[in-house]
């Protein structure tokens, strides 16, 4: 390896897509892996296996690497910040880090800045709790530590409801943070990457779907308009300044009443992001490593009409799409498959489609077809649009 | 790794490209490296030491794949036709490797399959070599074997000194072929990838522009008149059927008196096709897996009106575009920058930089400025096209 070396702690899908992006500019990075068959771990040989929660762990890690980043938020945080105070360059600062992984702290800081998020309230016994529901018989309480992609999050109805989720949930001696159930015309995200001197760039928002609180589909453009386009715009960038974010920021929105809501945020790469990889010049990915290596930020501009990206999910039956790839592959020929090596799991995350198209609505209807024969069903086989006749398909502009 | 395993002979910056290409799909990928800081040995553990030379290391190196293909053509030719017998499935075959990679062989070929070639004879000894070049007082010399990236190839003016320059060239024991030299109007090239079903895609036909006998510069499209980017196409694709290539066959072209001619072949993914990464739906990289692996080939379309890519070639002095790499980035936010981890020699290439546009000269023009400030020059700063005013520059398309 030559010049500065980037640590990447974690190694999962999204270091694999670090990885990835690391390729062609030939930025160095290595991982602390939880395992060896960790996502990025299968593909790369500079990893070192550790805890991200042990401070010997990270400080032998961070001895070997310019910069820190990190790919998740489940981390040492007292041992990052003795590590910074010995002179580490961690990007994002574990004082940023932090922030992000408590929603508690997300949301307060949040209206420091000034920034508008949902009605809430914290409990952190049943009686707050209790107080907090009254006014909102339909009420979302969520974990407001160590949830991710829609777990630690759970729907009650009246106060009897909620004593009882709730009082389980306390019991992990972690507090709530409890919102009225919100009835959104939409859900969006915004990601922009920042630089350790302050320079920022954004990417379009998105519009994301989610499925049982997971998000399973993200549309970009987002179908916002305009004005509030660029008051997400806005929002990100004002977020990763007085968060002193450095890398990349994502901030998941809520559209209530024709007002954007901040309801959480990423320092990190974040699925809302991954269409950039295929449908952006320079990926979130390429964009949060030089941001972190304090490099020049690429063009985040948005090289088609539309691009949707569709997240293959594990299914209830533990088949494997890597079985049905060739499948997936023949469905649409523009599609970009990306799996992520991940032994499939109900609902874990491993792998998504990315397609590009004129039109928004054709770009979602072929995903969804792309990842139906990742799943084993047999989708509408999708033709080239720039197939002309006979046996050989060229590649003339459609 | 799951699923079937690329083997691929070569572990150079085609083989790191390959690398690259696989990430995204998943595809599982092993290669023969000659030392550990080959430019794809530095990025992934799945790599053997080995010589593509030695018919032990071919045949350990084999028995750990499902399919072997090769990203250079300096092979132990007779190993691996003995591995074939035994079984081993080779992508593309020995017979067409071995046509690939000694030019007299591919004249012939080429000849028998009706395919336009420049004038050419073949010397084996200094009378041949007379009797060639008696006609074509400005001729070519090149060696028939172990040539590669302008190298090997020699300009003479009349007998004495084709027979000065012929002579040693002679004394290696390697026939020569010899060619008038060319009045071209230009150089272009063009790439298909072929499935063992033979299906077929197609890239657009690029123009390349050499140095020093070396290409520095590729555009696509390639300027050539609708009918001759036709008749391109149609040339790759009748090589591809008559040598029966599986994976990618780029074929080199001269454009002489309206007409063109077959000056070269590779059967492997080629300079000419890294645009394709940064430019085309699918890559080159990623077609020839998808070939090679026999499963339906990727949209070779091209994303953009105009891409050009140009090569880092180290320079002179020595000095290493890695230390510019903060400057490269920084010329242009739009540049795609691929370094390839290879240590700086002169007229080695190291990296390549493609940059997509509206307009095929400004695509040029942004492309070289780049290179240069990897070479440490400083070049007129590029601004984003889709830069409004104020401090953050936004993903809005341009």
């Amino acid at each position: 390896m030559s010049g500065p070396v980037v640590g990447v702690v974690g190694a999962g899908q999204l270091g694999r897509m670090l990885l990835q992006a690391a390729i062609g500019p030939g930025f160095a990075v290595r991982f602390l892996a939880e395992r060896g068959d960790d996502a990025a771990a299968q593909v790369t040989a500079h990893h070192e296996i550790g805890s991200a929660m042990s401070d010997k762990d990270l400080a032998r890690f961070a001895a070997g690497c310019s910069v820190v980043t990190f790919e998740h938020e489940v981390v040492d945080f007292d041992g990052l910040e003795d590590l910074e105070r010995g002179g580490a360059v961690l990007r994002p600062s574990p004082h940023a880090l932090r922030l992000v992984s408590d929603k508690l702290a997300m949301r307060r800081a949040l209206g420091w800045a000034g920034l508008p998020v949902p009605p809430w309230a914290a409990a952190r016994s049943v009686e707050e709790l209790v107080a907090a529901v009254t006014d909102w018989p339909e009420a979302v309480l969520k974990l407001s530590r160590g949830g991710y992609d829609g777990r630690g999050v759970f729907m009650v109805s009246g106060v009897e409801e909620a004593q009882a989720v709730g009082g389980r949930l306390l019991d992990r001696r972690v507090p709530l943070l409890v919102e009225p159930r919100l009835d959104f015309e939409m859900e969006a995200a915004v990601i922009a990457a920042r630089r350790p001197g302050g320079d920022t760039i954004v990417y379009d928002p998105v519009r994301t779907i989610q499925l049982d609180g997971q998000c399973r589909e993200v549309r970009v453009p987002s179908g916002l308009p305009p004005e509030l386009a660029d008051r997400a715009r806005r929002l990100v960038v004002t977020a990763a300044e007085r968060l002193d974010v450095v890398g990349l920021l994502a901030v998941e929105l809520f559209l209530v009443d024709g007002e954007l809501l901040v309801n959480e945020l990423a320092a990190r790469p974040h699925n809302t992001g991954h269409h950039s990889i295929d449908a952006c010049v320079t990926s979130q990915f390429e964009n949060h490593l030089r941001a972190v290596l304090d490099v020049e930020l690429g063009s985040p501009r948005l090289r088609c009409a539309a691009a949707t990206t569709v997240n293959v999910i594990g299914n209830r039956e533990g088949d494997d799409p890597r079985r049905h790839l060739a499948a997936g592959l023949a469905a649409d020929v523009e599609a970009r498959v990306h799996l992520y090596g991940k032994q499939p799991r109900p609902d874990r995350k491993i792998g998504h489609v990315t397609i590009c198209d004129d039109d928004a609505e054709r770009a979602s209807r072929r995903a969804w077809a792309v990842v139906e024969a990742l799943r084993g069903d047999v989708p509408g086989r999708f033709a080239d649009p720039a197939a002309p006749g006979g046996t050989a398909r060229t590649g003339g502009p459609a």
